[in-house]
């Protein structure tokens, strides 16, 4: 290798970093030929590493029979060149470039290697299907939206480490290699070899881990951890995730959000100069699903629900007077603007509600010039109708659709359609955030199917102190356990559920009426969570934590369209590796080291 | 909870950070009760958190009723106490505890939770078996080596990501599920349910992955990165493990030792207090073989191996006289005192060499008064005696053992002799460290059973700039293959291999001739390394990298016995977790989703 590159190895120059303040130095630069043109006698080369862009000029006159290697260059060739930092003439001066001021005259040049010609463009405003994005991540990487996303990414880990380190927080590694749950989403298992016909599972979070080093008086816990889950794969889900998992001993909740609080204020202002002041706002469970029909409402923008039953329980109407009759309700949500929605856009809606929501109908009015109207307004009585359009607060052009039907399904199937009909007419400002932490979850949530109350959270949360009073007795629990509330939190941001946690329960007594208030013994308590309430006896602290998602918040604060956009080498949704081509078949002689058959298919 | 408590989780003090300077401050504290003695009115109290240990002082006149709590307390139980920081009198002052002079005269207490009588003593110096310690992992934390460990673990990783963020590396996480590789140590598999019949392979280190980053122009990476083997597991072997994984582009070896000399300066530095000032010492693998045996020599002492053929050859001992004869050596290692080693311990120690290390036999001469002496030393001239004695270096009261055989079994089998008996008669001191690179590995090793060359780093490895000539034809190269060097690098601490990397090729005809000295077509290579390979094609920089395992060095500089001694939850040897008890059965249903029988054993 020539000195000069050994030279420039030791003390090298990056693009995106030269400035007019160099002018006259001699600089080594490296990287990839992004753009040439030849000039006969000059090439002009855009050289890109990874900070940015810099023109080279290569002239013939200067690099004598080394600008034979200069014609050779193509599109991204690797190049090493040395040369002068000049201010560039006036009129070749480029305003869109950040280096468009200055250019590097060579007196050095060397191909360091060929390149095919890829099989897209680089170029940033190109768009490229996400199939060959996948496939040639190594050339995705080369373009500006990748190479940023990941370096933002390391970035802000490396800003919650930071904070979370200065708060005593310790960082410690738990194992991938895990006990199977019994229950609970999916576990990805592994076949040991040591000890055939035993499975380790990988973790879906490290929740009892974190709770064990709580126990160990390790006080304050956090990791940076994968986690994975073997499910059908939805546009925001992927096998392998990456948790903020956290853990603090001695704390209540009120500890727990202001700190979480402080750490986002800072990584946010010091990674993408954000604001985001605490404290944050809050809102309890039961009012997100009642006005937002939701437990993560995107509060960028209105479109409340508004429980109109009163106003319409004696109507002529019967689809709202007997859905109030029968013990439901009738909630209405004015679009404003809505009005120019056409009856086939309705028609589809209302087929779409039924579908996934199950909502028997989706009763309409528009707000005209004379008030509320639709053919169902004849079954009201005008003060009835004005009643509605002050309720939902709707003025001329704007739309107001109804559900009638049992509690929930009304507040989940118009909570869906607010969120739709926000993307066209109440749609949030690019760039936009709101953050908020929903509380005041309940404690359980009644299975219609197993007949029996399930942990809406995990069974190790803590009911609330206002709570308490109901689990005082095993009667009283029974009764009433439905209007238990929890010490669990989750932190929204845009509509997206980025966090969530919980007090712990520490106190076995708390603990064993849990259990039995969801119907586990203390047989099946022990077989499903045995260590973890072996070492509850030990001296537990009172704790709790929380767990974020790390691809989400990312994915939301860089615009991405999903957390594939955030991710170095993703799946699909299929739970495949377009590059690498895994998940694949293995040699039968590894199969029969794990004592294992394939059920062919 | 009563609000002195509430208050106190906003602003507690910690027990290891409490100092006179505190003197009349009321402060909170929460923690276990580590060691208590009641004296009838009054109960001491050692309050144990994180931090450290203070002594709290429980008065019945102060407490009134409260003093009944105070009555009730044992071992382990988590309290709150409140109270005034006080100096102590001075004949209570405990001179060996860092809060020895202050002790919490307390007006508040509560215990928070009990906890049973724990299995063993937390006690520092009391000796607990390691299955203890790891079934009870959540007790275990609570003493002080796990603990401290732990805290200096995170110390460690967190200096590390200081630096390297510093220097312009990036963070970039890689898969767990990845590609199952058809060759190499052994893969733990991951069936897929939503590809049924095949599998991810966890990964044994992200090589493919950050070769691809550099690729794809990232140019400076890094991770803190969990790695898989699943092996039969040995002392210092743990199915998974956490690496420092680094690559960089434009580089030559000279760059990458320099900056990881810098890095390990910082952070022993930042982190341990001690000195390692680059450049480090740097030894040819050839030296590190003669000389002492392995390729990762614990160069805290001497017995260095010392080749006497030539004084030995034309002797009349035919064990020496032969191997020479025959193409072996005959090479000696002088054991400082090792007089007093009897017959006995010889032929065990005979006997382990032969066993573990094919040496036919353990000749061995003591230094007495009149030099060396033995059964054999007839056989010998004066002179060759007193040559020998000066190679070696021996005086009385020295042993001097022999090797004489193939270089290799010669090399190997005192290598481990010098590395048993220096833990007597060598012993380096107690925290004394030498670092050490091992440089200009060779390219290629033969393999006797496959009759080819393999590598002996990774295919991918590129020769040394010296040895470039021999891969100039193919018919050269064949004949030379064995002289070629890599430009592979180790570094070596107190004879363990803590990391090791090499500059990866990057031309693609010298990989075309590197593989087919391997005995590797295209059709193969395509096959094992295709998606590298096409990548390598599309512009591909000169790059090399280094990996380093983390537990190893935290196991060095923390004074473990073993890496389990500073990884939070490790498996056993059998691969085992004794806490959690996994691995474990799954139930038919999860099998059948995966598509998989068992081989029932």
């Amino acid at each position: 290798m020539e000195d000069w590159i050994l030279e420039g190895y030791k003390s090298r120059a990056w693009a995106g970093e030269t400035s007019e303040a160099q002018e006259g130095k001699t600089l080594t630069l490296f990287g990839w030929s992004f753009r040439f043109r030849d000039q006969g006698g000059v090439i002009f080369v855009d050289l890109r590493d990874r900070t940015g862009i810099l023109q080279v000029v290569l002239r013939k006159e200067i690099l004598g029979e080394n600008f034979a290697a200069a014609e050779k260059i193509r599109s991204e060739y690797v190049i090493a060149v040395r040369g002068t930092l000049r201010k560039r003439d006036a009129e070749s001066i480029n305003p869109k470039m950040k280096t468009g001021t200055i250019e590097l005259v060579a007196d050095q040049l060397i191909i360091l290697n060929q390149a095919k010609t890829p099989p897209f463009s680089l170029d940033e405003f190109e768009e490229i299907s996400e199939e060959n994005r996948l496939k040639y991540r190594y050339l995705d990487f080369r373009r500006d939206e990748l190479k940023n996303r990941m370096l933002k990414r390391h970035e802000f880990v490396f800003a919650i480490r930071n904070y979370l380190n200065s708060r005593k927080f310790v960082e410690i590694e738990t194992p991938i290699l895990n006990k199977s749950t019994p229950e609970g989403a999916r576990d990805f298992l592994v076949p040991s070899r040591l000890n055939p016909n035993s499975f380790y599972a990988l973790p879906q979070s490290p929740q009892i881990f974190k709770q064990i080093l709580m126990v160990g008086g390790m006080e304050r816990y956090f990791q940076i951890v994968k986690c994975f889950r073997d499910e059908d794969l939805r546009a925001d889900r992927q096998p392998e995730f990456t948790q903020l998992d956290m853990e603090f001993s001695f704390v209540s909740q009120e500890e727990i959000l202001a700190e979480i609080e402080g750490l986002f204020s800072q990584v946010m202002k010091d990674v993408f100069s954000l604001e985001f002041k605490g404290p944050f706002s809050r809102m309890p469970y039961k009012q997100a699903m009642e006005e937002y029909g939701s437990d993560k409402p995107d509060l960028r923008f209105g479109m409340k629900l508004v429980d109109v039953s009163e106003i319409v329980k004696n109507s002529d109407f019967q689809v709202f007077a007997g859905a109030v009759a029968n013990g439901g309700v009738v909630k209405a949500v004015c679009v404003p603007g809505g009005s120019v929605i056409s009856r086939k856009e309705i028609e589809d809606l209302t087929a779409w509600l039924n579908r996934d929501y199950k909502a028997k109908g989706l009763a309409y009015m528009k707000h005209g010039a004379e008030g509320l109207e639709s053919t169902i307004t004849k079954r009201f009585t005008p003060e009835a109708l004005s009643k509605i359009a002050s309720a939902v607060g709707s003025k001329e052009g704007d739309m107001v659709f109804f559900g009638a039907d049992e509690r929930e399904i009304v507040n989940h199937s118009l909570g869906a359609l607010r969120l739709k009909l926000s993307e066209r007419f109440d749609k949030p400002a690019e760039g936009s955030f709101h953050i908020s932490w929903i509380v005041d979850f309940p404690m359980f949530e009644w299975n219609k199917d197993s007949k029996r109350w399930d942990s809406l959270h995990h069974p190790f949360t803590s009911p609330g102190d206002s709570s308490l009073e109901i689990f005082s007795s095993e009667e009283r629990l029974q009764k009433d356990a439905g209007n238990a509330l929890a010490k669990a939190y989750d932190l929204v941001l845009n509509g997206v559920e980025i966090g969530g946690g919980s007090i712990r329960i520490h106190s076995k007594d708390v603990q064993t009426r849990v259990f039995s208030t969801l119907g586990i013994g203390p047989e099946e308590a022990k077989e499903k969570f045995g260590f973890l309430l072996e070492a509850l006896e030990y001296g537990a602290p009172p704790h709790g934590g929380i767990a974020f998602g790390i691809d989400r918040i990312l994915m939301l604060m860089t615009g991405g369209k999903s957390i594939r956009d955030v991710i170095a080498f993703p799946k699909t949704q299929k739970g495949v590796c377009l590059m690498s081509e895994c998940p694949s078949e293995v040699e039968e002689k590894q199969l029969q080291e794990l004592k294992l058959r394939l059920i062919k298919v």
